[in-house]
């Protein structure tokens, strides 16, 4: 986790005071299903929740772990302090270490796929927003980075907003996948403890108990979560070049906000850097290393083996962290992005209706010009602006052989750039409903 | 793709002449839809069907390519050779080749996607075979490799079962997202085509419109289509991992089918490997090495690059079809696999009765004995255990200090399997319902 | 493999045809090293060469390979069918298969790797020569995109170079650490078989004896082979990110060459795709993809186990032959590149002098002026040329705070462009000495 | 970073103390270069040396930074405190942040590379040590998981080693690749500044100049670096599998040290998991996953962006001090491995000499038994062993028709060990010297 690519909501979520927090419950929850069904009695589950207010103390904990080695134990030592010796004799009973460890994982990824939800709706609302700020903002459309036919800036926003659409839904699956929780005691058979006690727990964590686990709960969960972080990390890569190539000095159709005061901005006003969407194309780098260790994660050995446990460590809150921050930095850029639609038209207009050149190819051959002569019209008029800098309707008009099988009115028809824009409301109500 | 891990039905699916098939509807069905909104004559549409039943020559196709240096043009040029220059006029209309391409593509995943179903359901079909059959064969459950508490042989089918069956499910939401056509044309804005067009050719294709595309359909759909493949390649290695461990000469609780004349496999009876799931475990690396490209493929430049086509002509076949070998091997694997139950229960009394020192462990605590107590008297007869050989429960038995606290019938009921197998049904209940 | 992107040369080295005609190899000088030490008849291992010319026959070692399953065996049975069984009777004796199938795998790697470095030869040969041919093409230097200070396009291609030649070094090094061969046996003791025939084969192939092998030789000599092409192909992907940047309508510096009859190039002039480069971005990323299988191939079990061979049989012909592939393509690029002197320069001046302002701003602080005023006056002068389009060098002259601080002289040559160039030469030679 | 995965030494090197002492160092020796040629006067570049110990205040340079929104300059402004502003006012002239964050970057990589080459060096010994005390400790080798024929431990740890030493040339390689430096100015040309001022920094830090820069240093460089790591990752992954393996209950031929008191261990004496070396399973994945966002980072647009800045600020730190760590838990590891002789020996005679079915095949065919009889022969004695627990030796010497072909001696040779174990010597003194 690198603090300045952090923000402290998703950082929360990875404490170790959360964790204590998530594993208390845990506990007190289970002991109230025993009790529920007489394997310790009532008194004692009640007493448990005498510690429902505490803020554990960690470097208490740590310091017991650094005698019993057993992160487990230590905690529950420790909370044997707060509530006394007596009544924590029935904690943790018929359990085993990974029924809370991994139950507190899937509490943890299930937050912070909340968060992560919530972040992808202010890029979701910002690029709304925006899409229908400048659904009519016309500017040229590339492919292969040359310019092809116009289209708006609009467009761009809204097929963005489609793409982080289709994210937001498949980490709401994601979501529902990780959302499980275990209490099934060695090897996962409830030889230990009762099926109803995993119940009550899921159930009051917002989980659903795992079908099947094996004292772990199965990683093919986790690598669909960290599988799905790294589409939707790619979609925010995908913005990020969009928005660096539009800010880029030759384009300069946008440009992240600069304020007012931001040192060099003015002695150099050509020289604003699009580094916020440089550094996403970078963190979309760092969410995407997390997939291939997740999927290798999943074959564990037998029942259990401990080798996902140090990957998850690490990934568990530096891709979720990082992530988060990527969508709120997304989100701002999106929302202050300023947009010359100026420079659009100059761009579009740089070879002065060159890119209209296909509509009159066709237009020529459905008024019945041969292709091979339609090609060759086009052509000549074609050269005269890509090496003499000449306008491009111009010499159409002016070409007699052009004219002959084209009316002026025909012609002109060919450089109205509402005939590109036509059905973005189509488009618009695809996307938006 | 590699002849000896590709099975025909899924090769078929990428070859030339499948591809050029699938050209030719949407091109056919497109004029459809043209000729419904008046824009080319319906006659012409029509005589399009006439090469309905047509096998499109590759070779001839290939060689107008090698000409015209473009393999969409080279295809219509065919066409026009079946159907007439004058009918196939208007083939292709207002359409850029991506509508073609894409389309294509997409139509080719969801047939892929298909198959593998198909495939888990063979799998799975396996796996709840095995399940019910071994559903009380005991063996001992292992974390890190270590004998931990008995488990049955069918619990381990029915947690590879219900991962399998998540995978399933995420094929399917994953094929659901990838069975998107265009018929948009340059850029997407629909300029030079009707969106009725691509409603139409996506109708009779099984495909849904893709709401916003900018000549190419965005690629965020095929890096999670990819991602998904990972995950299940993934779940095969869990289950390949499973079972070489079970072969290994030590342990010996399952071995892969070896048919009787099979060479070598009786002058040397030990030395049958576990050739298959070896070859799995090398499958799954190479179908999860698609998924970083295919997520480096989503953040295309402005309304397209080209940069994701070379990826997808060799990912597209090639994890497709390595999974589906993968996934039919996996299910023959699973449905002949030899299983020793006599073994298993060899494995498991290896320290006789060792495994069960827990369980003692806790019954004395529960007699009232104090945890230092319990913990002396369980280590020094699990020591005669483990240095001089001596049965674990015979030595509790004859331990006074152990059967002050509990009676014999107590000690012999920690050694009853049935308390480790008593929830096996509900658990079952879970997972097959 | 995908024949679009493969160059005969390289396909050959993995033809069935070559693999044999290896295998051969191995199996006769096998033969030598074992007569000359007595194990086997010197008549024999004579008569094994008889075969030295033979193309063998893919079709009938497979259909004894159907009989046998069992590669190496279908092999020696078909040898045996040309030298006769009595003189076959002797080869591969006290060798293991493996032995024959990862030398064969090495000597492969070591063919594939000298055809690579050939064709990086090609790439440097062709950076070189455009970089001396454009040493003093002045361009924009641009960071982030944006434009920063002067450069020159040879200074592009020499950094290129130098970056290649980096990559040829270390592909030597790979190339070396693969050059290893086994002749080790079973579990690799050397138990039937003398360490002298391995040396001998070795030596005979052009590779030096692994020096302690396992029946197989270990993995990480070909993770780091894998690992070093990932990184040349990403070194590829940096010379088409910047062609492609190059291209680009709005800067058009350069273009990939395009040839005269090249359809659609003169009617639509401005629509020249980049579609080799960005075909090797694509390239790229499938070379890298096999880093990770190749590193996940290291750890085998025990003394072995063959879940690495199937990542092999495709990552060693795919990559090999997509990274020479790529390679060439790269060379021709830039062999042809079409460079537009004049756009660099129209594009530098595009802000008409603003991207000396810092030089300016320098001068200023030098001449005594605060750094504060001195920022001011850069600013206010710059603001005209970004606001209002003046030009930035006669604002300057004609702002009298300014020239009270610089003399005309002074404010001239800060516009010299000899002043950016001036160590081209020294930095020139660094690179090609 | 994890700190339970991380040794101080290595942590150290990335706290921001160490960065500013290098910037520092930096700038001093550019100061002392830059007079040396008459830049800046000598009295200015001498002063700077005045904070030369002096423990730069990181809160306050934050403190800074959060006001000029520039971290070089923050830190510049800090050294002004110190040094005083006249002194300090030619502190970094003619250079670029660039300069210093790259060099920096350098510097630290390179140290951190002596530090994980000093951690080979422990692994080497440990791995030599042991190589040496069990170099004639036979041990069943295994293909497959399955029993194939004797070896020694002393050859596994030799092979380990061989491996190890193959990755600390590696790692010299690359550290010897990444030991550069960059004083080159905005777009690497030298147009601020003198190439004798790089010279002369980098000589001082141990660095060779970057022979061409863009400003930023070309991060193929930086690629081959993290790539090496991932490969000496994936041997440590190799070596932690074995271990695993040999750890586990019906192996159990070596174990992880135990200290005495250790919980648990002697109430569960079979109960001793392999944790650390599962843990460096998991650490290998991390170390792995720095690969393909280091090569991604190589193609920069134009003379740089900083997307890569983001991915090295986690993957500098986390993957050197992750390596660091799993580096020297490996170390320790092996140096205390408890080896099992006696369980080796067991495990080998499982299938009482069956394992030596083979050579006895062999020795049958050389004694002019035919192939398809030595075959019979073999089988029916191996198939008693196999189904009756029949040992292999008797029976052949009890079967007629065996010894009708084969003496007693004969027989009784082929189930001599030092067969097996008389060329590691020779294997030693290839791996050792």
């Amino acid at each position: 986790m690198i603090p300045r690519y952090s923000r402290p909501e998703m950082v929360a979520i990875w404490s170790p005071e959360t964790k204590f927090k998530i594993w208390y419950e845990i506990e007190a929850h289970a002991c109230d299903a025993q009790a529920a069904i007489g394997v310790i009695p009532k008194a004692n589950a009640e007493a448990v929740w005498k510690a429902k207010d505490v803020e554990f103390n960690v470097a208490r904990i740590d310091e017991i772990e650094a005698v019993t080695k057993h992160d487990v134990i230590a905690f529950l030592t420790h909370l044997a302090e707060h509530i006394g010796a007596d009544d924590a004799r029935f904690v943790h009973q018929g359990m085993t270490s990974s029924d809370v460890l991994d139950t507190t994982l899937n509490v943890q990824l299930v937050r912070a796929a909340d968060i992560l939800l919530s972040g992808m709706d202010r890029v979701l609302a910002a690029l709304k927003t925006r899409a229908f700020e400048h659904k009519d903002t016309v500017r040229i459309g590339r492919s292969h980075g040359i310019h092809a036919e116009p289209t708006t800036m609009g467009l761009t926003f809204a097929r963005f907003y489609a793409e982080m659409a289709r994210g937001k839904a498949r980490l709401e699956a994601a979501r529902a996948e990780i959302a499980t929780g275990a209490i099934s005691g060695a090897v996962g058979t409830f030889a230990n403890i009762d099926p109803s006690v995993e119940e009550h727990v899921c159930k009051m964590l917002g989980l659903t108990p795992e079908p099947i686990s094996t004292q772990v709960i199965p990683r093919d969960r986790h690598a669909m979560f960290f599988a799905t972080l790294g589409v939707i990390a790619s979609s925010i890569e995908n913005v990020a070049i969009e928005i660096r190539h539009m800010q880029r000095t030759e384009v300069l159709e946008a440009e992240e906000f600069f304020s007012a005061g931001q040192k060099g901005s003015s002695a150099m006003p050509h020289k604003r850097n699009p580094v916020l969407t440089e550094n996403l194309t970078g963190l979309a780098r760092l969410v995407r290393m997390a997939v291939i260790p997740a999927m290798e994660n999943v074959a564990l050995w037998h029942e259990r083996d401990i080798s996902h446990s140090s990957v998850e460590r690490a990934i568990g809150p530096d891709t979720t962290i990082t992530l988060d921050f990527a969508l709120n930095r997304l989100a701002g850029v999106i929302e202050k992005l300023v947009i010359y639609p100026d420079n659009m038209l100059a761009n579009m207009n740089k070879f002065k209706g060159l890119v209209m050149s296909q509509r009159v190819l066709l237009a020529l051959t459905q008024a019945g010009v041969s292709r091979e002569d339609s090609y060759r019209l086009v052509q000549r008029n074609a050269m005269k602006v890509w090496e003499q800098g000449k306008d491009f309707r111009e010499e159409l008009l002016a070409d007699a052989e052009v004219t002959a099988a084209l009316s002026p009115e025909e012609i002109n028809e060919k450089f109205d750039l509402g005939y590109h824009t036509k059905h973005v409301d189509t488009i618009f109500k695809r996307v938006f409903g």
